[in-house]
């Protein structure tokens, strides 16, 4: 498996004009290294059916898979499907079961569907239709000549969950390899990649079967543990010994695996206490309710919640005291503590958030942007946290959303 | 100049293991358009002489002006300058000046400079050697065979200060043009990629300064007008001749230009129109008051919102009657209309929102995933739209919110 000469190919104008980055490439090449895959070349070609078409020639030529991402949509710029068809002489026809999505689709909106959006259920003979959730246009597979050939939607979004759901699977499967990868990815918050390093320097020097590569990601730090070995069970066995000596260490800013979140991992934890919780939010203006709500089974511990931005929704609809505000301003442990206490009793939960502060850029009621205070109430007591971050206005915002559920987990356990 | 076939390369294993983006050739790329240069093919090869060796020899076939980016330090995985020596036959000498820069580096800090150091001051023969006034290694400038090859090292800093300040004079110079690249982009809602491409077919296959190029954005459809000319002013009238045409046949889907995003463009309109707005959301979960609160200057036209994502926060928080849900359920017409005049009621604002819906993956109330009812509420009145949309849950809340931008702007226009 490891043998197998891999490429990923782009195609789009956008990414020859430099208005985007190729990202595609770089996630599907963290994931392709993942499964043991050699990734040999990138490319990235404009929307030209020649060009495109003697790119895929080469690729066809030196390597033993091709993902090629971007090129699959409706306009006459898309022409992913007439360059591989040209190059590889496989007919174009018309999958039925993606011609009656789009023909629905465009019915319940009652919309004339354009007659050039039916390109899109066009796939090569003898291929593998992969069903797109995220979007319209299908994912195709197909083997010509020897190699193998991927074609993902250039969304992002549609690209990313149609690998992971249809087309890693069935890599896993074709490659028929005798070592086998695997990976565990340990998630973990209020505590900084280089002093995680710091405590398991000897670990990450040392070891080199399962590696272990600290990394930062959105909503924390991760540890990702890669091994190797002549089963997926020896190869997690590896991996559970390193596990934990890593739980023993710093287990207690360990949050979840894989791709748990920051939301899912608070999510899980609620239901298991039977606790049900509400935010009112000022600066945050919704966005830590929108996390929550986001992840499927939301609903058992999380009704809603109060956006509370201006002064007027803290007092009327909230019920903050006017007094409260009057003295201590919006931006205070006091005003923190009122609007938890609040929205716990308007919406009836066991929990009580909020957030209130500066998001700036500019200073508001004297105190610096990044000032945020974060309330969480119960039955029994309201905590405050007083917290200073750096950063613009959007990274204060997402800065205290993750705090508070960082909060929040520290209290649920 | 504009026929000039320009090519981006980059070497560097770090890149094809997805340990990052190749951001370089997004920068280079975006300048070059700026020159009026084009780029028809970015490459990314490892650190191994014989691939890119044969990348070279490919370039050098296709391409006038080739740009390569990395592997031009002093390690042996730093493989540039071999590879091209072996292609174009140039032979390998020692630039004097960067052998003494080096030299001396080692010796102010009193330190023995690695032998494999000195790799750095090898340049080719008959090439120009470009001051890197950011680092150690040299860029390098020579002809082979009527292509300009330019090397640039491939930590980021380094590579622009480089060409900005060696590569790009000299290319202006070399292709002795005056000709200045101009772009607009115009932002459309309510219309498809296919549809727009329509209505415009015969502008877009007729005309070629502008260009225009329609593309999917994540909130609407864009068009890219890139108009060449020899002043920028001149460029500009081009541009906005286009800009008035495309206008005249589409302009009731227009809603914005450049960064513009709908949000912020609802924020714009409702500021010009002294009103005020807040949403009551069920399946959205805050996620439209979020993203308008996300525009700075949010706060003067809203003051907050509900998230009504439960029964009892409808009915307890919002005051939606109770026969209302027992009687139509709570993904129903009634109950977006009830909603959306509460929430304005509530909140005091001229503007009420509200979205309901199933947001899947199950179907809830009878209701199939994807049906979402959007209300608009006024002093006056309330209109309720009835909304099916595909793809997974995320995609449904996300579909939703920006049919709720798209609906609140017509109605504000």
């Amino acid at each position: 498996m490891g043998e197998q000469k891999t490429e990923v190919i782009a195609v789009g104008t956008e990414l020859l004009l430099g208005q985007i980055a190729n990202t595609n490439a770089q996630w599907l090449s963290e994931q392709l290294a993942e499964l043991g895959l050699n990734v040999y070349h990138h490319t990235v070609v404009g929307d030209n059916l020649s060009r495109v078409q003697d790119v895929f020639a080469m690729a066809q030529k030196r390597s033993d898979l091709v993902f090629v991402t971007g090129g699959l949509g409706p306009t006459d710029d898309d022409m992913t499907r007439e360059a591989f068809s040209a190059m590889s002489g496989l007919q174009l026809k018309e999958d039925e079961q993606t011609a009656q999505k789009l023909a629905s689709f465009f019915s319940l909106q009652n919309k004339d569907m354009p007659v050039s959006n039916m390109k899109m259920a066009l796939v090569f003979e003898g291929a593998a239709v992969l069903p797109n959730a995220a979007g319209m246009a299908p994912g195709i597979m197909v083997e010509h000549a020897g190699t193998t050939w991927v074609f993902l939607p250039g969304v992002p979004r549609e690209m990313k969950s149609l690998a992971t759901n249809e087309v890693f699977p069935r890599l896993d499967h074709a490659a028929g390899s005798h070592a086998v990868i695997r990976s565990l990815v340990l998630r973990f918050t209020g505590i900084g990649e280089s002093k995680l390093e710091e405590e398991l320097k000897d670990l990450i020097d040392s070891q080199t079967n399962p590696t272990i590569a600290p990394l930062v990601a959105d909503d924390g730090v991760l540890i990702r543990l890669t091994g190797k070995a002549a089963s997926a069970q020896e190869a997690d066995l590896l991996i559970e010994k390193t596990r934990q000596e890593i739980v023993s260490r710093c287990g207690a800013f360990l949050y979840g695996t894989g791709n748990d979140t920051l939301a899912s991992a608070v999510l899980r934890l609620l239901k298991e206490r039977g606790c049900t919780v509400a935010a009112a939010e000022s600066l945050t203006g919704g966005m830590f309710t929108e996390e929550l709500i986001s992840v499927p089974g939301a609903s058992a511990v999380c009704y809603g919640g109060i956006v509370s931005y201006d002064k007027s929704v803290k007092q009327d609809v909230l019920g903050v005291r006017a007094s409260t505000i009057a003295t201590y301003g919006t931006v205070s442990r006091e005003c923190a503590s009122e609007m938890a206490e609040r929205v716990r009793v308007l919406l009836k939960t066991n929990i009580g958030l909020s957030f209130t502060g500066v998001a700036g850029p500019s200073d508001t009621e004297g105190k610096p942007a990044g000032t945020v205070f974060i309330g969480i109430s119960h039955a029994e007591d309201t905590e405050i946290h007083e917290c200073h971050f750096h950063g613009d206005r959007q990274a204060v915002r997402r800065q205290s959303v993750l705090k508070g559920f960082e909060l929040l987990l520290r209290r649920l356990k």
